[in-house]
């Protein structure tokens, strides 16, 4: 349960030991050739920033088992080695935590699952201890240092400050959770927006791979979206960006909890799926489970809600391909359990909604269950460890 | 009139001489230190960099007039030779094109309007050459070469390929634009969407400067949106982005000419305030200017449309600002003649539906007159020469 100590920290923080560094992950292995095709850097530069990576381990280059040999000498490949280092990913939700031990290529080692007590942050910051220091037993095991701790969290938060603005699900506001987690784990810590987190494992190992512009859309108790624009996870200038849920699909629909009405998560979250069977039915209805239950059993004011859901989703993802036109959109998060009951509708509304040939974004279903949230979380740790985190947009001076 | 010579092209398209060349042209003069911090890239890679740009002549360093002595020398800047070379942008529009001449540092150096006898391709290009013919002379009396034309053009236009796709205003499909305009004057084109050219010139001389998240949203004939993210416009993988006039804000309201009903621009563009007045007033109404007219006359219903079309603006500003969080929003166009008829709808509606602190987005309003649209053109032809033109966003293969 050491720390990770001064030296071993990562070679060079300069863009392009991060960029090669990403893209053996996501891509490899290659040849240095198609690392320098990849990412435009020339071969000078790939070997530049290739060299300190390989003498401190975090590389290795060997001879590709079942390549032709190319020029008489057999093609060597540049790979990541997974064994180097760990991370620790935490995806907090509702009423549990899921943490992941993973290696270097992310790959999830260990899944453990945690139930909360209570949403406040010192409930979360305990258990996230305790699950921690589990996973760091684990890891002595293996015998390898855990380098960097990532906690995803749903809402605003600021991960260059590391700190949670708001969270209107854990009714959280300004906690600097990056701070006490460090203090409580001894290690390095990156805090983000869960949404975020996983598409950043979505760029690097999911449907994202090799894809400059795409959003991931997650269905829900709440309607997310994470954005990749020229490469880039979309951090907002001021904090917020891909809120996907507040887009207005009817400015005379219900009322959303952010005081609009209409919004997408007004009328396809889970609480709104949950609220139009009560009040079609006069029955109780307990969750979005009972909700779903029912419409696989043919209630109608049930199949109507989903319907509805559907069709507001997919205008939402209209507006996404309308502004920004991603090459795909992924659609995702536990309410992909009910996607037979409302797939129709989101790709109807998204053809009519969408402008041009903004209808040729490419949209994709994703099974993507907790575990790769917090393998998300994990990712953003490898982030800041390689240093390429994000910067938050801010104008020069 | 002779076209530019090989001997005369930039010297080498690499992404940091294209940084260093944009950077010092927005925000220059700047110290080598200065621009080593601004770009990120080390004092060394910036003095590789600068080298052979001062050796064309593209940049020139001297001594700054009232720098302080630094270290006992005098300071220099770098600072861009704007009489180095010469380029020319045209801006289409319904009834004429305008055309500039600029020097490198894309200040307008000459201005002419043409009248369109129609709006044909065939038309178009006929007065392009001819403009472009006249703009040739007057940089032949100046002795510099240009070396190359941009051309902005409203609807779906493929830069890459130099292509406008659709433009609904001028009912073209697939014209070879930029290859029949290179045929026509011998001077290598890039055609562009004309918000994004505009963006571009608001991105690097306008109120956009040393911002890496903005829009600039256009309110006229149409309602139009240029997106900068991450430091760069946002072209869309299928060519369509920033389609702010197409986002829904009543899915009861008037039918768009997309298909859908309620949009952005129908509600907010031009026909649609004519359409509106016309139908509530039942009087012929020609065109906006007269809507404008009635409003400031005190007509009900033309100040109604007007309010109307300043709620539909600022809602589809905050969809913008919740998807991306930019730091600012510039808003301009012909209808800013009619901006305090609509001022407080459009900041009443975005901040009702800007999510938290996406709302702390700066509005503001230019007014940019069509010369500067021409200008946005001319710096995307400048663009295509530092080689820094945005490439179209695919996958890896
Ligand atoms: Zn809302
Ligand atoms: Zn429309």
């Amino acid at each position: 349960m050491s720390p990770p100590s001064r030296a071993e920290t990562f070679p060079a923080h300069t863009p392009a030991v991060s960029q090669i560094f990403t893209t053996v992950l996501s891509q490899g292995p290659l040849t240095r050739l198609e690392l320098s095709r990849r990412t435009g850097l020339s071969p000078a530069a790939v070997t530049k920033a290739v060299r300190p990576l390989i003498e401190a381990g975090y590389l290795v280059e060997d001879v590709a088992e079942d390549a032709p040999p190319a020029l008489g000498r057999p093609a060597t490949l540049v790979r990541v080695d997974g064994g180097r280092a760990l991370f620790i990913g935490i995806k907090v939700t509702g009423d549990e935590i899921i943490g992941v031990l993973t290696d270097l290529r992310c790959r999830i080692l260990v899944v453990r699952h945690l139930p909360l007590p209570g949403r406040t942050p010192q409930q979360v910051l305990a258990a996230t201890t305790g699950l921690v220091g589990e996973l760091l037993t684990e890891a002595d095991g293996m015998d390898v240092t855990v380098m960097g701790l990532g906690v995803a969290v749903s809402g605003d938060v600021d991960r260059a400050e590391g700190a949670v603005r708001y969270s209107p699900f854990l009714e959280w506001r300004d906690v600097p959770l990056a701070e006490l987690a460090a203090m409580a784990t001894g290690l390095p810590v990156t805090v983000d927006n869960d949404v975020r987190a996983l598409t950043v494992a979505e760029q690097w190992f999911g449907a994202g791979v090799g894809l400059s512009d795409f959003a991931v859309v997650t269905v829900g108790a709440g309607i997310g979206c994470g954005l990749v624009v020229h490469g880039r996870v979309v951090a907002g200038a001021h904090g917020v960006a891909g809120e996907i849920g507040h887009v207005t699909v009817d400015p005379a629909g219900p009322l959303c909890h952010c005081g609009n009405r209409g919004c997408v998560e007004a009328i396809a979250g889970d609480a709104a799926l949950v609220r139009e069977v009560r009040a079609a039915t006069g029955t109780e209805v307990a969750d979005a489970a009972e909700v779903l239950e029912l419409a696989h059993r043919g209630v109608a004011a049930a199949r109507e809600a989903y319907a509805r859901a559907g069709d507001a989703i997919g205008r939402g993802i209209a507006t996404v391909a309308n502004l920004l036109g991603p090459e795909r959109v992924i659609i995702s998060g536990e309410g992909l359990a009910a996607y037979d009951l409302f797939a129709e509708q989101i790709r109807a509304a998204f053809h009519a909604a969408a402008f041009g040939s903004a209808a040729e974004c490419d949209l994709r279903t994703r099974p993507l269950p907790f575990d790769e949230w917090a393998r998300g979380a994990a990712a953003t740790a490898i982030q800041s460890f390689i240093g390429s985190e994000p910067v938050r947009a801010r104008s020069t001076p």
